[in-house]
């Protein structure tokens, strides 16, 4: 019987982290390095089109960055803001990043979390949830489903003090929902 | 920077799972093995008092059984939903539990999913959910935020053919729950 299980970033991943600044102060550059992850993932052919970096709001410290590796993981649960959120918890030795010890964190999504991701984001501890958009754009363009959220996601995520940042470099998200579009690649939760 | 997460069942896990039976055909007995997990988990001080099992749905072979890992992982999304249905997705080497070349799968819980689990149960394949409760009991009793759940859950899971088996042993789940209450162990996610 299995007994354990491991979740790795693609080398290209580690090669593009090492060249990153240490500090992102501005949020629009957190999400312009979360949207280029999502788009090096697709070429490189090492998961589906999504991004997450957990940031320390205030000083834009980098703490981990996350892509989406289900189909090569064999885990569905492998999206890029479980990947980014549990790297950032190890990284900081602690399963709350929200702890009183710690800095405040903020989570980086190329788009809004789907429905696993939405409960993950308020495990988590992060304070701040900064996205690319929230419309159907994402289920239009690429057809993957994002699950049966919670209808008011936003203000249940305000009561437990995470805030919101919505539409923060929308069109170039897109783009990248095209590019993989355009690319055949497996849709991988299609058959839902 | 960290680029790889691993996550383990304790070695009491693996030493119970060797003597369990290679097959539970009776549902029942799916759900009294995964209680009985969860009391143990509390009992060893290895996680919350949550498990989970994935069986094949119909020959109730046991692919897969997990623990809450929350804590000693320094993972918030350690449930023990994450952890059953990624270990059964690497015993069988797929993403995908529902994919036409597997069996059914079916997963066992000793409570209805917070709500990170619930979308993990729909992108994992299983095509029934069997659970031991689903009412306010569990959050009463161990103070445990079970999270902003879609309100027609149920009807949601039916939508993706996902069915639904309610108030399976529920008196004794809720049991275990009074057990690590009375225990005043740390309950991780009380601060949101």
């Amino acid at each position: 019987m299995i007994g354990n299980f491991q979740l790795t970033l693609p080398n290209w991943a580690l090669n593009e982290l090492e060249q990153l600044p240490t500090h992102l102060p501005d949020v629009m550059d957190r999400m312009r390095e979360v949207i280029r992850f999502a788009r090096l993932n697709i070429e490189h052919e090492t998961g589906g089109p999504f991004a997450a970096g957990v940031f320390e709001a205030e000083s834009g410290r980098l703490v981990a960055i996350g892509v989406n590796r289900v189909v090569p993981s064999h885990c569905s649960s492998a999206h890029a803001e479980v990947m980014a959120l549990s790297l950032a918890q190890k990284a900081i030795g602690d399963f709350d990043l929200g702890g009183k010890e710690h800095q405040a964190h903020q989570l980086v999504v190329n788009w809004r979390p789907c429905a696993m991701c939405y409960g993950a984001v308020i495990w988590s501890g992060v304070t701040s949830l900064v996205i690319a958009g929230s419309g159907p754009e994402l289920e239009v363009i690429t057809g993957f489903d994002e699950g049966p959220i919670h209808p008011d996601w936003q203000e249940e995520l305000l009561k437990r003090n995470i805030s919101v940042t919505d539409n923060v470099l929308k069109e170039e998200a897109c783009v990248v929902f095209e590019e993989f579009r355009d690319s055949g690649v497996l849709v991988y939760n299609a058959s839902h």
